[in-house]
């Protein structure tokens, strides 16, 4: 049971903690989701938002979506304008939800670091 | 924007952290491959490990075998007997590996109490 897994000592060994929180049988917040939330905040709308993530407009909207379903108020707020794919932004529910994943992000990575290591160590 | 997330106050809350360790371009363990090393504990042979999972053997051997290849020592070590598909255990690796993922999402879960109880209370 080999396999060619590289080698080399410069191999990339990253480490990630992917949370998700469910809801029913959705997915309200995951990294995917996470990511979107972001690229929403930076691009100012869901296509442009998709596009820089190499998404389809439909599956980033389907995300959104869902989020917004899943949610107390939405996380991303859309206003047409003439253009048939208007500007969007991130609510202050957006904001705050997206704040507390990375929290969590960071706080899971820094609380495991010693685990982390050992585990690294294993490595090839 | 508005989809037919569960509005019931029973409805499923649950929240994971699910850890990725990459090697190169692979994931040398992650959620799936950790439930499998579990799956092969418990049942003994790969086949029966991903009948269990309802996974193709192939698939399940596949990911045993990136395993293998990513990690100094195998975690996984089959036995052929007479029959084609022999009987597998988790190697002393194989249970350290498996021990430190565990041990990875308890201690993330622990850390993240406050935070994870912030974002769940924005459920709808």
């Amino acid at each position: 049971m080999k396999k060619s897994c590289p080698q080399r000592k410069e191999v990339r060994r990253e480490f990630q903690v992917r949370p998700r929180l469910y809801h029913g049988g959705d997915i309200a917040i995951g990294p995917g989701k996470a990511d979107l939330l972001e690229a929403v905040r930076k691009a100012g709308s869901i296509a442009a938002a998709a596009e820089s993530m190499g998404m389809s407009y439909m599956r980033a909207w389907m995300l959104i979506r869902t989020m917004n379903a899943c949610f107390k108020a939405p996380l991303v707020q859309t206003k047409r304008g003439g253009a048939e794919r208007g500007t969007a932004i991130l609510t202050k529910t957006g904001q705050t939800i997206l704040g507390l994943y990375r929290r969590i992000e960071t706080q899971s990575l820094k609380a495991t670091q010693a685990s982390q290591r050992q585990l690294s160590e294993q490595l090839r």
